[in-house]
């Protein structure tokens, strides 16, 4: 049964089955797996996941499970949990892990010392390859990874390097100092994540070494958590060219209070160099309202000179509120590969997660609606109609800029193109046009 | 001398710094490293670069070169050279390798096939540990990885994985079949790269095994190209995200020819869904014009009435210039850590860039300016004069747009801050106050 079920499948299968469950339904599962296997598969459930489950857990059996875990995955975790259930969990936990735990969580945040491990292989200069063999497999069990095999003088000092590889096409009777390579590769524990994974993509390494101002070996960066770090700092970078502030868990996963507030504050900010730009334009047009009309031309209405002003701020506003929404789904469908989902629902996007975009635009339309009526009626003094009409073609513009967003990356998805192609000025530009529509049909009906 | 260089220095430093020399000179240093070596370093120089390198060899010293190349990097580059010069050099090559070559060749671009290489190590699963060490050692100098091992049936089928370290901590009498890891993680050779990529994330692999149609291991993509691919991805989405077409090579390796059409076209299609909106303005307008004034306001004059119709275009031009320089240059500067320039020259952006980067920008203003000139005469027939304002101030919000685009992302980062901070919405917010002082002003001096 459940015994079966734990040992047969991949650990991260069984992860990903069980981040589907309810915390007490995991727990009650996980107990049918041993401690060490039980660890394994906890660490591949996310960590907003796993911060939900050990909510759970009762402090005797958290000590266990943290003690098990691997020293990044632990640390990870622990920077979740709130203060004092860490201060009152770390007596129970051993010395030597917890004297780990308080180093590995005093690194900065973006640090290469916060995604790296603790539990790497290393052997002393002056041995034989025989005999690192033996050593190493005693050393296997605490060690992420043997593959690399660091070499260290009495100090701790990182003095060379040898692969699993090298090691066993050695001869047995070889010290290991004739054969390890030297001047290894390393970085500082304090630079910054980006640059230590760079580093690593760069030399094809399995793991790159990470030394402290004494050049002491004190963790390494695996390859599996740089990956990671990869497409962290591009979905990072995806969210701010989209006007999103970055977000600590994947799109889906977030609360809607914490994504009104991340996409909020930009638009609001984005709105206020808007009105700018119209209180510039209100400016020119007054100094220039008598000049250069021909006698067969007519000059345009009132309508029109009210839109003038505050097309831009129209136009900014569903453009940038559709570039969020594509920005969020295309970088959730990049990280979300087809053939994970259940065969037949590759393309099924949660009709939950479309209706709470709705309500975010619903709710972001209306505060920024609001905020141009107040200005258009208050600061720029066009009247309190006129200001409703702008307020109110914010507000639409708004959810229709949201509708284009969310729903062309989407519908390219379903139809088996890169959802990537419907790019946010594309978006922009096709909610330009239905933003002239919208304000004229607004202004038409309530002038 | 030279012949130490290449054995003391880590290959990939080797082939950062050849990538600043002439080919000519390249190929004289690495004359001096054995072929095995040479081979290493080459392999990490860049594509570009190993594409203008291998023009200048003779026939029989590059086939000797593609011989001992891995057959993923011997591919890629095979991919690039003039279809005339691949049928030449394959006879040349020994029969195994040739047909190896066809095969790879064969695979679609962004298929798994593409990124994956075919020195593996297998072995059969009715041998012992310790004769399967003794057979290892033999396979290692074909093989990318021994860290996985891949058991395989008389078939080829893929029955069974065993990991280096799982072998070396095993008991060398025990036979594989007992030990191995049956039910192995495994993809089709035809998948997108990209799910390939995601799913060795998700299960920390050191390399994904990819089968055919039979279920028969045909190769293995292993963690370093998956990196690769998670950052040419992300940057193929980012530039979308910002209307750039993607670019094969790095953005300043790329000729200015090739960066126009890539993005000259974009800022062409999205002027035209622009010009739509002027089209459905000026209609709005012309409806409206009679009605709603009131008797207390001036109608605003013929001046603000043309900037009306035609300030979306004019913002959008100038926000979709800005966007593709910004986008290009974070992304530049976050796939180049400061870590490994020059120290000193960390935050040093090349001048000619930069030049070229405003070459770029008057290339493309002056083509959409002249479009829009002429869009604006003849089809909205608002008078030459009102055209040439139009196409005048097109011109200068481009390379506005693009100065803004350039400079912010670079003052971010020397100022040691994260340029991606300098969102594209934030851009085309400041580009748009300036899109309404240029227009004016253009509007003034020459109406
Ligand atoms: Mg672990
Ligand atoms: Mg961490
Ligand atoms: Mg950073
Ligand atoms: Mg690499
Ligand atoms: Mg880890
Ligand atoms: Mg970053
Ligand atoms: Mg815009
Ligand atoms: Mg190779
Ligand atoms: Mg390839
Ligand atoms: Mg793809
Ligand atoms: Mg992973
Ligand atoms: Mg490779
Ligand atoms: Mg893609």
């Amino acid at each position: 049964g459940l015994t079966e079920f734990c040992r047969v499948l991949h650990p991260a299968v069984i992860a990903n089955i069980l981040e589907e469950l309810e915390p007490r339904e995991v727990w009650a599962i996980l107990d049918h797996a041993d401690l060490r296997l039980r660890v394994e598969i906890f660490e591949y459930i996310n960590l907003r996941r796993q911060t939900e489950m050990v909510a759970e857990l009762d402090k005797r059996r958290l000590s266990e499970l943290l003690e098990e875990m691997s020293p990044d995955d632990r640390v990870d975790l622990l920077s979740r949990m709130p203060h004092d259930r860490v201060q009152d969990l770390l007596p129970l936990i051993a010395q030597a892990e917890r004297n780990d735990i308080r180093r590995l969580l005093s690194y900065e945040e973006h640090s290469a010392g916060s995604i790296m491990t603790t539990e790497y292989a290393s052997l002393p200069a002056d041995i034989t390859v025989n005999q690192a063999l033996q050593r190493l497999r005693e050393q296997a069990p605490n060690s992420e990874t043997i593959y690399y095999i660091y070499i260290l003088n009495s100090a701790r000092r990182l003095e060379g390097l040898i692969s699993l590889r090298e090691l066993i096409l050695a001869r047995p009777e070889s010290v290991l100092s004739d054969i390890m390579q030297r001047d290894v590769i390393r970085m500082r524990v304090d630079e910054d994540r980006e640059d230590v994974v760079q580093e690593l993509a760069r030399y094809n390494f399995i793991a790159m070494p990470l030394v402290d101002t004494e050049d002491r070996l004190v963790g390494i960066v695996t390859h599996d958590d740089a990956l990671d770090v990869v497409q962290e700092e591009a979905t990072e970078d995806a969210y701010r060219q989209g006007a999103v502030e970055p977000l600590r868990d994947d799109y889906e996963d977030t609360p809607m209070l914490t994504i009104l507030w991340k996409r909020g504050i930009w638009l609001l900010v984005l709105s206020v160099v808007a009105l700018m730009t119209a209180g510039v334009a209100d400016i020119y047009a007054q100094s220039t309202a008598e000049g250069g009309a021909r006698a067969s031309e007519a000059p345009p209405g009132l309508t029109s000179a009210l839109i003038f002003l505050f097309i831009p701020l129209v136009m900014a506003s569903g453009g940038n509120a559709g570039s969020q929404s594509a920005t969020l789904f295309i970088r959730m469908f990049a990280l979300q590969p087809a053939d994970a989902a259940v065969p037949g629902m590759e393309y099924h996007v949660d009709r939950d997660l479309i209706l709470r975009e709705f309500a975010i635009a619903a709710s972001m339309g209306a505060v920024l609606g609001a905020m141009d009526f107040l200005f258009v009626w208050l600061w720029f003094d066009k009247g309190v109609d006129r200001a409703a009409v702008v307020g109110l073609t914010v507000f639409l513009i708004v959810i229709l800029g949201t509708t284009a967003g969310t729903m062309l990356p989407i519908l390219f998805r379903r139809m088996g193109m890169d959802p990537a192609i419907m790019s946010n000025p594309l978006i922009a530009a096709i909610v330009d046009v239905l933003g002239i529509v919208i304000f004229y049909e607004v202004a038409m009906a309530l002038l």
